[in-house]
Parts: structure tokens; C-alpha cells; sequence
């Protein structure tokens, strides 16, 4: 730990233990210095630590300032899936929601869109102009098919940060991480084939399984610790299964990462039962805490892990810029990258490798984790207030979703359709499982500015969930169908 | 027929009967307007269409002149494939090709890429920057799935121009015409099944087809008529095809376009043993002559063509910018679609949209299919000059590829490597063919300015033919094996 560090856990721990509390001004920068014997800039840096914690903030010309935090009033509970591959169904709710044209009279509550206001993403499109602008026409050729090696080396260097050692050859551009996971699907499957997802799972991925004729076998997944090892080794013992699919740091949508050790202990698994591993790093980027979290493929050591991920939740969806670290699997994505869309585009890549290279992306990762988090917080405030006792909200350690497990057996699709007159609508938990359960939870995004609208749009929801609880109390139902 | 046709067609008559020959000069304009009572301006759009067609020049202050023309010597023979559905191999030829990186020293003869140097093409990145510049969050974000309405309206006008009359809500658009491919042969088959191509056909298609467990059923073809509807027909009878795939209009690798009769006649075949058909039209604008070729979708009914297309023959391969009409296999499409790469890179699709709707695209396409028949012309006096006897090339329509059938048995792999000394490379004819066929045949792009470079490397190429051919007279071989 370095000096800097222990200073942030010092001070962090007096705000834990209510030594300073909600409002309360920190010592000064001068009186830190001398308690701890350091340096100002040492001093300047653990309070910058604390701040992308979002534990306090600077307000100019006055100190450091203590904020508010709220953690949920109840975390939803263990999910219990089916206990056999299924089919995946649920097509047309998807397409309801990602089928939507860009501008739309709705408020979009439950999109996987980030913050594309962010000050900090300027250095990029400004960085895409220039590259157009110079008509090069080597821009203009098909990419060799493997991506730009600026980009690679870009991407290797993130990776070091996960723990993971790359080549440049380990990596392949993929147009959005989209591609990466059906890639890397493909490349590990035969129609029929059982893959093992997390429960809820992210629905493009069960979308690939669907279209790949694969069955997906959902597996008991916590709210805090991911994925059930327990179960997913009776699982693995039980069914033929050939690869496991899961989002082990930043989860979309539950927010949790696996503690390392249980990390290790997948890929040991994955290992003993000889299974390839899917990992979905697209939110890794975004975790709260610093240094980020190890990926299972840094725990990998025999190139089973293939890891997805890209800039469409960091940077911007409408680049389509991913990659792919398809470890001993490379020679068949190779072939399955060809055939999908062949090279991916040039300039976007550039691009993303200027902005990485100057700085720009750690600048903007600092920004924007730092909102995420705090929106993260004000918006478990708004819920606690205005939902129903007995909401079960999720308590993300990154990224930018929440997950909401409500009471008495609400059925989202038809809360969308009576938020439907308020123009507001948020993802239903159906969406998320191969077999639409979920039907009583929902995905709520906190990265846009937590605007006005935003917080009526959350009251209104919270108090529609309300109504509907009570009228099922008035009705009951069978729980079972839950 | 325009009163300017009339005039061009009945000054082209006489240039094929040798009234003039090359190098002569034509008529001036005042001579050409009294002779047909025509105004100037009408005259001069005829000598524009003899212009277009390579048929004629304009030297500043003399007028306008006879070009020369060479057609080849010899056609290539009709194809023979095997006559049944084999698996799709060759894929570590194709990836030889496309996995390279896109500056490498050798002269690559045998690609599929458009001269990206055209200065009509400037309007399309100046476009790119300027959408960038704006720093528009909207740009950032995912796009519809379906893509943008603004190119959708501008991809209905050009298909119109081919006999079709789409809505935009029947294009889906795509990252690159690979995708629309792609995802047109996975709406319309499941693995195992049969699907029907021309032969030699485009590489890659045949390696979806592999990916996606598919099996080739490939039918003789004609080097200027395309494929044999007779040997379709026997095929269809035979086999269960769930689709045909074919590239009827500027063939790549051939260079035919099918007759319109034969069009008409392949779709009626296919109504008639209820098989989809996937049209490749990639390279239809590029025809040399005017009006554009009618597509087999202006054919179709009941929506059984699914029509695939885009930019990167036209205008850039970096860009990615594709689309498909599927007919009535849309929402398999669209389903496809999203698990393959979600929605498409949206700035690239608003500036084609604005480059088409500019006026820009209509330009470019005159200029460079002048260049490209220039060019064809030119390289087939090449060959005929260079190539040993026996030698059969295409006569393409449209496009910028030439395709050699090379007399004697000559293996492409062995002159690949014979040409690495020289640093030159082709595309040897087995990557067009499932089960490697078309050892003795090759590719040959004429879309780049005729350097000498080139044209010594053409040179080269026939120099070390002959010398094979030589060889291999010395010591014959089983010439079934081909």
C-alpha cells in the first residue's frame, strides 16, 4: 500500500465509523500533512482517492465535504432459475426495447447506454474529424482482418490493468463487443450444444444462444458473489455443457463483481470439467474501486478463457469498436470474425488507440466512474423513499445499472404499459432470462445527469409500483407463478 | 429511347462497324447536330455516352476520338463443379488472402478492392469530419437496429434504379455487404442443409457457408451468361436446396451479367421449387453500361430474393457500410442482425446518405466505371499480348476484375510462389470454388491507376505462365486432375 493509500484508509474509515458524517467538513489539506507526515501532493492525492469514491467532494474555497451515502434497504434475493437447459425465448422483448429508433418520445429508463454528454469524450470525436479529415486513403481500405495493431497494443495495455498478460496477436478487433460474444459463442459451440449463463444474464447473449440453435442452462446467480460455484458444479456433473457465459465484474445487470478467490475458483472448474469460458468484461473499465478488478482470464493458464469487451459502454455504442481475446480458440474465430462482417472499420479504431494513448481514456474512466457511483447512490436514495417496503435493490460496484427485484408479484411488462401514459418505460426482467422469469424485476440505468425528469420519473415509477402492489393485495394471485 | 440515345447508339454502330476505327476522329458536334436535326446539348450528351462506354475521347481543342478496344482472345470455358453438395474447404487460402495487413510489400494483383484514390470520393471523408466536428451526442449512441432512415431512403432511390420498388422499412442496413450476406444465409437455412451457388463464386460466401455447416451445391456457369438454368434446374430436381446464392449482375470473379430473360427465368425456377434466393449485387453499380442492370429482386413477387449490397465496391471497404432487403425472411433478419453485431455504426451511414443524396455518388460511379472499363480493356491487351496461347479471360460487364483460365495445367499456388521473388501475388482460383477447383485459374484487380508498375507486373506474371507452360509440356501430366 502506498503512502497515499493508507492515508484514503484512514480517512476513510473515520467517515465509515461516523467520525465525520453526512455534511461534515474534513480536515484541511495543511492539518492531514502534519497528522500523517506526508507531502501536500501526498495528501492531495488521497483526497482525490475519496473523491472517486464518491465519499466526499471539494466545494471551492470552503474544504471537503462529507456526501451523503445510501445503500439499499433490502438486495434482491438469490435468483433460482431452471434447473435444465432451455430454449431461449423472450426475442420480441428484446426488439421492443433495442429496436427503437434513436429519438423517441419515451424516457428510456432501462437502456445500456452511458453518459455520451461526458465533457471527456471530446478528445475522440475530435480525434475521428482529423483522421477524415486527412484522406488518407489507406483509411478508406479493408483493416487486415485481425484489427489495427495501434489499437492492439492499446487494448494489451488495458488488459495488464486486469492482470491479464496479452500478445498484440492475442487480440482481435471485433465491430462492438456484440460481435466479440458471438464470436467467441461460435467459435466454442455446435448447434444443440447446452452453455451455462449467469441468471440474469445479459439478453444479447442469450439472443446469440437462441440464434445458434444452443440451449442456455441459468444457474442460481447472488446479488453480491455472482454465480453460484455450487451449483454450477452440480450443473457441469449433471448436463454436457460445452461453454460457461458469464459477466463476472461490473455484472449486467446486478453491478456485483466476483470476489477474486471465487474467480479463481470458476476458471479451476471450468479447468476440471474441461469447459470453455465466455467472460463479458464490457463494464470491467467502469468499477468503482481502484486498482480495477482481475478478470478470470488473468487466472486462465491454459487459453480456455475467452475474453469480450470494447468501448461501447466506456466510450460510445455508436463507434462499434470491440475486441476479443479468444485464447486457444483463435483459429476458428479467426474464421467466424471473417464471415460475420469481415475487417472491422479502420478510423474508429485509430481513433480509440490516439484517445487511450494520450490519456484521455483514463481521464475520462476517473470522470465517469466517479458519476456513475454517485448517481448509484442518489438513485438507491430515491428508491429506498419512494419504492414499496420490501424492493429489493441491487448494489452496484460499477457501471451504471441497478436492478430492482419489487414485492407482491408486479409484472413489469404491465407497469411499462401503465408508465406507458407518463411516457416512461424501463427494461422488465424478462428480458434477462432464457425463459422470461424475471417477470417481477427490472433494470434501471444511472449514467445520464440525474436531471429533474430523471427523479420524476423515478417517483412515478416507485408510486405506480406502489398502486399495483396494493391492488394485488386486494387480488391475491398465485406466488407460485413467480 | 431519349433522342440522345438514339444519336450515341447510332455513332456507336458505326465505330463497331469500323466506319471509324481507332484512332480516327469523330465528327464535330455541329456536324453531328445537322446530320441529326438535334440540339447541341443533346449531341453532346450522346458523345458523353460514347465517352462512358470507352469508346471514344476528347482531346482538348481536336475533338473526339476512336479508343482502342481489345477483347480477349479467348473466353474461359464453361465451369464443371462436382454435382453434388460438398463441404466448403480452402478457408486457410482465403484467410492468406484477407488476413494480411493492409501495407505489405508485395503488388497485390487479386484483390477485391476499388481504387480508393478517386478524387470523387474527397466529398465522402470531408462529410465523415464534418459529422464528427459537430460532436452531436446522438452520433454516439446506438442507432436502430434496422439503421438509419436517412441512408434506408437514399438505398430505396438507388434500388429503384435497378427495377426495385422497396420501402425503407424493407432495408435493414448492415456492417458491410459480409453481414447482409451473412445474415441472409442464416435467415433462410439451418446447418445441414443445401444451398446453391455459381461457380466459381465469391469466397466469401462460401465460407459462411462452411461456418454455418452448410453445404455447397456449385452449377456450372457461363463466362458471359452466368449460371446454367438448365444444370439448376437437374440440381433443384435432385437435391433439397433451401437457397440459391448467386451473384447475377457484374459477377465477381466473372464479370457477366446475366441477360435480363435469365434473370426473370431463375427467379420463376425458384418460385417454382419454393428455394430463396440470396442476391449478391454488390458490384451492380458498377455495370458499364447505362441504365444499370435490373436486379433478380425486380423479379420477385412474393419476396423469396433477399437482395444483399453496399458501399465497399462503390466507394470505400473501410467504412462498412452494407444493407439487405429481405423479402419476407425480415424478421429472421433482423433477429441475425442483432445477435451479429447489434445495430451499425451510425455517422458512416449519415455521410453515404449525404454523399448519395448530394449528388456525389452518381458522379463517382461515372467516373469510375469509365475507369474501370478503360482499364479492362487495357489489361486484356495486356494478357493477349503476354499470356501464352490457350489463355481464356472473362469480359466483364462491370466491376474491376478479370479472371484468367490459364492453358496447360498451370497450378496458381506454384506461380504464387514463383512471383513472391518478384514480389507480386494473385488470387489463385481454388479460394472461388467449395472443394478447391480452379487450381489453373486466378483473379486479377483492374481497378487502380495502370501504373507501370502494374503493367510490368502483368507482363511478369505472363512471362512466368509461359514458362510453366513450357515446363509442364516437357513433363505431361494427368491432365484429369484438373
Amino acid at each position: 500500500m502506498t503512502r497515499y493509500e493508507e492515508v484514503a484508509a484512514a480517512l476513510r474509515q473515520r467517515i465509515e465509523h461516523d467520525l465525520y458524517r453526512v455534511g461534515d467538513r474534513l480536515p484541511s489539506l495543511r492539518r492531514v500533512c502534519e497528522e500523517f507526515q506526508v507531502s501536500v501532493s501526498t495528501a492531495q492525492e488521497a483526497f482525490r482517492r475519496l473523491e472517486d469514491a464518491a465519499l466526499i467532494e471539494a466545494r471551492p474555497r470552503s474544504g471537503f465535504f462529507v456526501l451523503p451515502r445510501h445503500v439499499p434497504d433490502q438486495l434482491p434475493a438469490m435468483s433460482r432459475p431452471a434447473q435444465c437447459p432451455l430454449d431461449v425465448s423472450q426475442w420480441d422483448d428484446v426488439l421492443d426495447l433495442v429496436g427503437m429508433p434513436g429519438s423517441h418520445p419515451l424516457l428510456m429508463l432501462g437502456t445500456g447506454i452511458p453518459d455520451l454528454k461526458a465533457p471527456t469524450l471530446r478528445p475522440l470525436t475530435r480525434q475521428l474529424a482529423t483522421l477524415h479529415r486527412r484522406h488518407d486513403p489507406a483509411d478508406l481500405n479493408y483493416d487486415s482482418l485481425i484489427g489495427s495493431l495501434a489499437l492492439r497494443q492499446q487494448v494489451v495495455r488495458l488488459a495488464a490493468a486486469s492482470g491479464c498478460l496479452l500478445h498484440p496477436d492475442d487480440v482481435l478487433i471485433t465491430t462492438g463487443c456484440q460481435e466479440a460474444l458471438s464470436i467467441a459463442i461460435r467459435a466454442t459451440t455446435s448447434p444443440g450444444d447446452v452453455v451455462v449463463v449467469d441468471s440474469p444474464s445479459f439478453y444479447g447473449t442469450l439472443q446469440i444462444l437462441k440464434a445458434n440453435g444452443l440451449k442456455a442452462l441459468e444457474i442460481p446467480t447472488d446479488p453480491r458473489t455472482g454465480i453460484s460455484l455450487e451449483a454450477l458444479e452440480l450443473a457441469l456433473e449433471q448436463w454436457p455443457v460445452k461453454a460457461i457465459q458469464v459477466t463476472p465484474t461490473c455484472n449486467n445487470p446486478l453491478g456485483y463483481t466476483m470476489p477474486e478467490a471465487r474467480k479463481a475458483a470458476l476458471v479451476a472448474l471450468a479447468k476440471r470439467f474441461d469447459v470453455a469460458i465466455i467472460e463479458d468484461d464490457i463494464y470491467g473499465d467502469l468499477a468503482y474501486g481502484h486498482p480495477r478488478p482481475r478478470t478470470l482470464k488473468s487466472f486462465d493458464t491454459d487459453g480456455r478463457v475467452l475474453l469480450c469487451s470494447g468501448f461501447s459502454k466506456t466510450l460510445s455504442p455508436g463507434l462499434r469498436v470491440g475486441w476479443l481475446a479468444p485464447g486457444c480458440y483463435r483459429d476458428r474465430a479467426m474464421h467466424m470474425k471473417y464471415v460475420s462482417t469481415g475487417a472491422s472499420a479502420k478510423v474508429p479504431q485509430l481513433a480509440v488507440a490516439e484517445f487511450i494513448a494520450h490519456g484521455h481514456y483514463e481521464r475520462h474512466l476517473r470522470e465517469v466512474s466517479r458519476q456513475y457511483q454517485r448517481h448509484r447512490d442518489s438513485m438507491i436514495g430515491w428508491i429506498n423513499a419512494c419504492f414499496p417496503a420490501g424492493t429489493g435493490v441491487s448494489y452496484p460496484q460499477g457501471g451504471f445499472m441497478l436492478w430492482l427485484e419489487l414485492p407482491g408479484g408486479v409484472d413489469c411488462h404491465a407497469l411499462n404499459q401503465r408508465l406507458a401514459e407518463q411516457h416512461i418505460r424501463i427494461a422488465p426482467g424478462t428480458l434477462f432470462s432464457a425463459s422470461g422469469k424475471y417477470r417481477h424485476c427490472l433494470r434501471i440505468n444511472h449514467a445520464a445527469p440525474l436531471t429533474d425528469a430523471v427523479s420524476q420519473a423515478i417517483r412515478c415509477v416507485g408510486a405506480t409500483v406502489a398502486t399495483m402492489v396494493d391492488e394485488q393485495a386486494a387480488t391475491p394471485v398465485d406466488a407460485e407463478a413467480w
